[in-house]
């Protein structure tokens, strides 16, 4: 283990920050946390929503009551925008609830709602919020199971914070979370009243100035991410964009030659998870015990659709031949019912 | 990388779980949280203390002042022990301290303080806590460079929760904290009113009886201190904490012999960090670079310490001949002053 006060630990963090840039698609600077993607989405609440600020939180799905759950957690007032599971937000509902709230602080939006398999169109909902006087409240976003995997252009789109974790698609293991942070986000960081500590951006801007951390940092999942980022940037942004929507619709395919019906809204079918309604007569709750019996970890439903769905995950380093084993095993196992 | 939420990570979670309650001895529970030290000390507080309530920190050093500053962003009214760095704390003051604040929720301490490398004797202060009226405050002892290396007997000597760091005696990467939870301490979490969402011990011990975490943990630190806790009692508590004393004793007299004096008082220098006092025409802050120019990583001194003092950390996997290494080095860091 490296000194994460000494200069290897400051090369590895530059190298990392910058190439977070280039995936971001930000010229703004980012901050590095040692936690879950859920800890970067506290990261967000708590430095930039004081107790009683009014927030609009878009919600289509489990994450997206979790990121409202902390808003209101740390004393926000929450309105929240919400559709049936396996929708997309709807972009005129969000300009509705504006119109309602015009002192809005900031806006909550899951980008990829792995819960239902849905991806929001976020540029439409960004242009949205941005349209609003003075640029609109401050934009935050929910990227952890997007960024790197499926569009998302932080600084063109007007993003003021976007959250991934390295679990996902920076092929690394658990342990950190990533913020971009816009400047106008920064502001507000600065005169944010909530009380924080470990998550505070404030501190972690200073000692990043420095090449650290101010807490010690998940140094071995630094190494994971460094190597992750190098396999992006070398297949090439655009590239790891197409084979993720190129696998996506072979497990869609594939699924529905199984006879499996999409759960989400095919229009906006996430392509880094796909989940699949569980056919009539078919222990849903089973399924996945079925297929780790084979090797093949897919999840259940979350919350409300426990039992309801099956979600295939397909980010990172994925390819057909990985849907074919998933499919292959879903036969098996759909036999088995 | 395994499902968080498949019976491997269950498996791993109790086992872990398991040899950590021999380590920390206690038989209470214990929770695992992915962050750092730093995370863990920021979770006993917002699970303990409501704001406004009165807390008195025992602070001897750098780690003590941010268990009080984190006490105080969180809204606790912090009354402060102190002492002059280098030395202990002293039982009688804190005797004082909470005649002056009979309705204090916590006491905090910490138990080996790596920025002036002093051990406080948290038995006897364990005593004065516990000796107050209805068994005292809360007790709260930041044991991130202690435990597993130096004796703490967390139930017998009646501390509530006690913290440590993946990274540190356990030899492993850092990203998880753990802490040990006495029963009166979960009566406390359940009653306090700090908001708080990631770090909530209420989430985490509602997961954990499902064999989970309520977030994504940092899985691969997970089998790292496996490894490392399996080391621990395969050599035998006993031996590891024989084996430290006998480490930071050779590291006491290799110093000596090279003309360095020992910053703390010699009673209580602690035996897993020790920290040394520049000698008069020597450029302190230059020491650290000219021992990792020869592969050797100490630490200068932190804070109002800067540039005064030498630390040589000797906790974990280390042996008399990592210290003759260290000792090599110096020697030579010397001659190029």
């Amino acid at each position: 283990m490296i000194n994460h006060r000494g200069p290897e630990f400051k090369d590895l963090l530059a190298k990392v920050t910058a190439d977070l840039r280039t995936v971001f698609q930000t010229e703004h600077e980012i901050m590095i946390l040692t936690g879950s993607g859920t800890g970067g989405l506290e990261a967000a609440i708590v430095n930039l929503v004081n107790p009683g600020d009014k927030v609009v939180a878009v919600s289509i799905g489990e994450f997206g009551e979790r990121l409202a759950d902390i808003a209101r957690v740390y004393g926000a007032d929450v309105a929240k925008v919400s559709v049936p599971y396996g929708q997309a937000a709807d972009p005129q509902a969000l300009e509705e609830a504006l119109d309602r709230t015009p002192d809005a602080r900031a806006v909550l939006v899951t980008h990829n709602e792995t819960s239902t398999g849905v991806t929001n169109d976020l540029r439409t909902l960004a242009e949205v919020v941005r349209s609003r006087p003075n640029g609109g409240p401050l934009l935050v976003v929910d990227g952890v199971s997007s960024v790197g995997s499926i569009p998302l252009k932080t600084d063109e789109w007007g993003c003021d914070v976007v959250i991934s974790g390295s679990q996902k698609g920076w092929m690394a293991p658990p342990g950190l979370a990533m913020l971009a942070i816009s400047p106008r986000a920064w502001e507000a960081v600065e005169a944010c009243k909530c009380p924080r500590y470990y998550f505070d951006l404030r501190q972690a801007r200073k000692y990043a100035a420095t090449g650290q951390t101010p807490w010690t940092p998940a140094v071995g999942v630094f190494y994971a991410l460094r190597a992750g980022l190098e396999l992006i940037l070398q297949e090439g942004l655009e590239n790891v964009y197409a084979r993720h929507r190129r696998v996506a619709q072979h497990c869609r395919d594939g699924a529905h030659e199984l006879g499996f019906e999409l759960f989400p809204d095919p229009a906006y079918a996430s392509n880094t998870v796909t989940c699949l309604k569980v056919p009539a007569g078919v222990d849903g709750a089973a399924l996945p015990g079925r297929m780790r019996a084979q090797g093949v970890e897919i999840a259940g439903g979350q919350g409300k659709l426990k039992g309801q769905i099956i979600r295939v995950g397909h980010l990172g380093y994925v390819h057909e031949a990985d849907i074919d084993d998933v499919l292959r095993a879903l036969r098996v196992a759909l036999g088995e019912g």
